[in-house]
């Protein structure tokens, strides 16, 4: 393990071989880039005296490459793990107390993807209890849609309840009224920094070009609009009211420990889909609500690997932009403490959870904060964290 | 009607009542925002002396609101219809044949409806011949999703045809390769001006003070990619490698004599789909291959109104940005030569349409042009242009 001067730094899961990146502003001035060490934020156009560092979004340096990701890391590496680097990055140190965190980046298109095979056949059961759990098309490619990327927001947003058209079991007419369904989705999202133009295809070989990192994702959801209107087009507003994301991106380089060969496939994908390189992640995830950890989903259980999302998300042409943002889908493991949502904890709200206060949930109350966190394997042992992502549900009513 | 002394303009379709918005440039110098007049384009940074109009895009003028839309349209008609006017305005007109036109607006989210009864009625019974062709939720809401902003491109690009995961009719396994079903949708596209804030819905009342104008969309559809992968999470790779826009905004005070009640609903929608104001827009469209006209959708037959959309889209809080784009779905009528897509004309590729050269097609050949143009009555007699939306479709092996 690479240690650092940083005060604190090397045990808080944000040592020298994190280094994640997000945007804050200090004292209400124009915000900046920085990266996270400890409880510290070393601010990036200081240290390194780039003024593309004055930046409201990570954009501007993520479209600059994957030759710039790399040496930018490594100048701040040699920053943080050396006397001789100290001088110049410790004037640039901000107590994360004292950084008001932003938005990290501008999302141009999001993509939400449905690659837990044990998320998709527990919805299956439950959505659609007479038919086989699985589509045909499942084993076969990477299933996932477009989201609103308008409503991507940052942690700790405050997530209202929201109303729309639903259909509850046994009524004759849908209504109109606060959703009696909120629920989670645990995922893993994954931030392209650089762009194609439209009519090429990336390669599952050269999704390391392409995509700068990995940010921790709630895709809050709406089951019952969900359940009424994804019939025949998907989801829309059942899941466009919010989506939080995490202030940290985690650079793919600083997840090289937490990388396998990935779940084993069966049928073997299509050539284009066909793996080249081990980019399976075994991360391991948390959900709590309210204090209380309610379950622990494995990203090793993943089916379908990130490489392979994004040669499927562009293998029709489609071209990717500085910002696209493209979330694994709920993260679930086998077991039911390892669900990454409450639609499958409670299995469809027949199983409520019960908590330590001898209150149980199904779905969401008003009021409810949930934080989803997640750790990976440092270089060289320890952990790495990729931070959390947090909200609070607020009554429909506001 | 209005006339104006631009020579040729009034009986062109973009005479003084229509005066749509575009983005042009002229000798590879920087584009501007301009107005359509016959076969002319206003330079509106000259001929109003605003800087806001030295732009690449309407976004800043269309995030500007409502009643500098209207401010702006009376200023450009009293020059165009007056002789007071001319001196200011006619040595900023630039014959279009020297303007370079661009991509009218910079897209922030792309949402698609389905909003015509005989089009899901159609594509109900040719995908899923054995269930009803209408969903259960169908006539209680106006059916969306969200598309790729990324791929939404000028018209006259070239469509370069999608390659991807399908299966073909009596195949053991998917293959991959080149869509054989390349497919088009004439639809009516709604661009908004006025942003809103996470958390506020906006009411049918409010259409006209969000949406700025409407624009022509051919939404290129690869049916066998689509039949595939659309299970459950709707439409994603067939749909997002390309959807072209017309050249042309057309503001919604320009669509006053096309204006009905709508067609009528039954069963009523709930209150926050109830109409208020005449929002059903009577506009001819014209879909023409290789020069032929194959179709003839008339607009009036859609079943959800544009303000019942918008309404229906933020009903759960979802927040509007400037540059969003929500198209109709594709436009068909009850009679065959009405049908807006190829699916439908040639009933799932079994009734060939036939050619005057003696050709056939069932869906798009490599080299295949296809226009879109829709005309609506002017005000006070004559008809208002919408322009066109073009594009050929080149191999998938470039």
């Amino acid at each position: 393990m690479t240690t650092t001067w940083v005060p604190g730094a090397d045990a808080s899961g944000f040592g020298a071989d994190n280094l994640p990146y997000g945007v804050f502003s200090r004292g209400g001035a124009e915000p900046r880039v920085g990266v996270r060490v400890g409880d510290y934020v070393l601010d990036l156009a200081g240290a390194l005296g780039d003024p593309e560092f004055f930046a409201a979004s990570l954009n501007p340096f993520m479209a600059r490459g994957s030759t710039t990701w790399r040496s930018v890391r490594a100048k701040l590496t040699g920053m943080l793990t050396s006397e001789e680097g100290r001088p110049a990055a410790e004037p640039h140190l901000v107590p994360l107390a004292e950084a008001e965190l932003r938005m990290p980046f501008e999302v141009a298109d999001y993509v939400d993807f449905y690659c837990s095979l044990e998320h998709a056949s527990n919805v299956g059961r439950i959505f659609r209890p007479d038919e086989a759990p699985l589509k045909p098309n499942w084993k076969h490619l990477p299933v996932g849609y477009h989201g609103r990327s308008g409503t991507v927001v940052k942690s700790g947003t405050d997530i209202v309840r929201p109303t729309g058209q639903l259909k509850p079991r046994g009524a004759e007419e849908p209504l109109f009224g606060p959703s009696a369904r909120l629920d989670i989705e645990a995922e893993l999202g994954f931030v392209v920094g650089t762009p194609t133009p439209l009519g090429r295809s990336v390669p599952v070989g050269d999704f390391a070009e392409h995509v700068f990192g990995a940010v921790l994702v709630n895709d809050w959801s709406a089951r019952d609009i969900q359940a009424w209107e994804y019939v025949p087009l998907g989801p829309f507003l059942g899941k466009s009211f919010a989506t939080s994301v995490a202030p940290w991106v985690v650079p793919l380089e600083a997840l090289g420990a937490a990388r396998f060969a990935g779940r084993a496939q069966d049928p073997e994908p299509l050539p284009y889909l066909k793996r080249v390189a081990d980019w399976g992640l075994d991360l391991a995830f948390e959900v709590e609500l309210n204090g209380e950890v309610v379950s622990r989903p494995p990203y090793a259980a993943m089916y379908w690997t990130p490489d392979q999302m994004l040669a499927h998300l562009t293998c029709n042409g489609a071209s990717l932009r500085t910002g696209d943002l493209y979330a694994s889908g709920t993260v679930s493991g086998a077991e039911r403490g390892q669900r990454g949502s409450l639609l499958e904890l409670s299995w469809g709200g027949g199983e409520p959870l019960a908590f330590a206060d001898g209150s149980t949930r199904t779905f969401l109350e008003d009021g409810d904060t949930v934080r989803i966190s997640a750790t990976a394997p440092g270089m060289g042992g320890g952990s790495i964290s990729l931070g959390e992502v947090t909200g609070t549900v607020r009554s429909a009513g506001r």
